[in-house]
């Protein structure tokens, strides 16, 4: 339903989802892929928009952009409010914007208002949530919370560029991170779009996160022999995509019975398969596949990882090659939201007279991270058939108004009572 | 065993062998892809030795290198003997260019014994024998009997080029092929590594091939929906990679059951299976795969195709997916190579004291498109472990040139007796 009356300014904050989605490269709409040419021309956009709203802006040594509204009493530490401007490939208008947008709308709101808050208030551009070029996801924030180590920063592109190299290139300093692990910020805040339907189905106005997937990254790689595929009899084969296959089937029946098990929340996905060499006519002598184990409960990852781990080997010897790698890319915990946070955005959708429900995302963010360092949580609003990482991902003007101006609330409210009642 | 009194020369014939492979991407041994510079180059290489045997030359207009010695009587027509000069990617040294070497080596020896044949002889290294990035394999053997029509001139490599213009870039002419069928060939003989075990494992010294296998080559796509990994519940996902998995392991039971059903000959692969959009954190939307199977008995491909129609349609059903396409991508049924060039063969192996066997080639070759226009046969030599399109592919020089003895002796029969006792 459409909000009137919303203590901020529902046009002004759509306009800016618009206009960085027109940063785009315009073969494939929207994609501005982080560390990019498009990726740093929305930077210096939002730049010049972070100033108009008087904030003074910054990238940290860990490549976030940050605007900064000081507070009454800066002594009482940060409010933060934000997301990421980067996006998958061919990916949409709304996941990571209309967070930062949010922060930049709310900021112009308080001004608007007249009233200095007690607390600095920062706008945070997370560098590179999505899944980037290097194999890395959620750079800045991992930098943020000091989770961004040497061995990440060595990650190599396909071109060969380390990310050390490519943080420094978007202005970080990969040589400083300590710098810009943060002890001040006493609340995180971010507006998502859900990705899911819940919302949608039950028409609910916002989603207040309970808490944040863990999500677990194995790589399986099965070496076999990249014989003629004419020549080599079957009973001779040494076929790795006929292991690698089987795996695949593996991850499927394995998640459907966890996600079936029970009330927690479990997905598994096998989002990459490559085949070497990858011709018609040569047995495949190597496949190499990424698993996606998302989970509210690590209990079941781990139950995941057993199956998988059992099951492919038994592929392997089946189809008499060898399972050469199997393991952890990246192991994320599960994280819950803070519960002072969940109440303070919980009563500021009450003030609006908006609806809501506790969900949990199914979405790493970059709130996942902040959660290390400080009190965190997300508000969700709809968006379309739960459409996103496409273009066609869809969120309407008045949900994200409704949502920006619950956290408004929630950011009003904390104002009086961190670091005064605690 | 070295064979020692062969009647051609086994140095000359190896050093033209080991030259030709030294002209390769250095990056990637040894590898010289059709239509390339490095393909043109050791073309280039080729039409020197071809001139310094006193072979006229020419490129017909399917792309085809044609080295011709006159014969004392032209009017009886042409023996022609060759195979091809273009490598896999990472290939060996030895498939196809141990063949055109082989009629190269055959032409100087005879010129050698001082012996004008009475058939005019050609030594034809054909064009594109591997599968090209045009997605086609035989286009010179296509090309010389007829059978490249427009549909695959039309096919274009991943840069956008179609096989049209690649033809007329390395001398063909696509818009006069008709020239390049030929009805004055009277018998082609090819020399080839046997990309198999049987010789070798024998101890035998040449292959008799009896027949080659009938190649069909089937393009299957799903298409899900590419929704994110971590928002999506399984039982909503439309994955399109789970379809093609089970697709696979599909092929390798019903290949393993025909394979393993009686004597005739049968195997089957998916070698290119592709995900796209390719991100660990998306499901997969849309994969396609090509099947490769080969058979000498055209009944079993066709309970194979029909018990992978029937399944990838159930397997696509589960997933919830479309099975997009299921198209038969080529088709060449198997041929049974001439019996009269067989036993010429066989008896030119037993002159020179070879011990040999009948055996039928699991790999396509240009001879299964010769035989379209005239009769034809070709001889296997052993190679090492029966490895092939691989660096560490092997033939000994001794036994290339055991095998283009067989051949010359052959030739010489040939060209006593053929258009005289028909």
């Amino acid at each position: 339903m459409v909000k009137t009356n919303l203590p901020l300014d529902a046009d002004r904050l759509w306009a800016d989802v618009m206009a960085l989605a027109e940063i785009t490269d315009p073969q494939r709409p929207y994609t501005r892929r982080s560390f990019t040419a498009l990726f740093l021309e929305g930077r210096e956009w939002l730049v010049q928009r972070f100033n108009e709203a008087g904030l003074t802006t910054r990238i940290d040594t860990a490549g976030n952009l940050i605007g900064r509204m000081e507070g009454r009493n800066p002594a009482l530490g940060v409010i933060a409010i934000g997301s990421h401007s980067d996006t998958v490939p061919s990916g949409g208008r709304f996941d990571g914007i209309a967070g930062v947008a949010t922060g930049l709308e709310i900021v112009r709101a308080l001004r608007d208002s007249g009233v200095q808050p007690e607390h600095t208030i920062e706008v945070i551009d997370f560098l590179a949530e999505e899944p980037s070029e290097y194999g890395l996801s959620c750079v800045g924030s991992r930098g943020m919370t000091g989770s961004l180590d040497d061995k990440m920063l060595a990650l190599t592109e396909p071109g060969g560029e380390t990310l050390r190299d490519a943080l420094r290139r978007v202005g970080g300093d990969p040589d400083r991170l300590e710098l810009a692990k943060r002890d001040d910020i006493r609340a995180f805040l971010e507006l998502h779009i859900e990705q899911g339907i819940v919302l949608e189905s039950q028409s609910l106005d916002v989603g207040i996160v309970s808490s944040i997937v863990g999500i677990r990254r194995i790589e399986v790689i099965f070496q076999g022999e990249a014989d003629h595929a004419g020549t080599t009899p079957m009973a001779l084969r040494h076929d790795a995509l006929v292991a690698a296959a089987a795996t695949v089937s593996s991850v499927r029946r394995a998640a459907e019975q966890l996600a079936a098990g029970g009330a927690d929340y479990f997905v598994a996905t096998v989002g990459i398969l490559s085949v070497d060499p990858s011709a018609s006519n040569i047995v495949p002598g190597r496949c190499r596949l990424v698993i996606d184990a998302r989970t509210t409960q690590p209990a079941l990852t781990q139950r995941f990882v057993e199956i998988i781990d059992r099951e492919s080997t038994a592929h392997a010897m089946a189809a008499r090659v060898t399972r050469a790698t199997f393991a952890t890319l990246s192991d994320g915990p599960p994280v819950a939201c803070d519960p002072a946070l969940r109440t303070a955005l919980r009563e500021g959708a009450h003030d609006l007279g908006l609806s809501e429900i506790d969900l949990p995302s199914g979405a790493g963010h970059d709130a996942a991270f902040m959660s290390r360092i400080c009190p965190s949580a997300m508000i969700f609003v709809p968006c379309r058939a739960g459409k996103s990482h496409a273009p066609e991902e869809w969120a309407d003007r008045e949900a994200i108004a409704a949502g920006a101006a619950a956290i408004y609330q929630a950011v009003k409210a904390l104002d009086q009572s961190l670091g005064r009642n605690g």
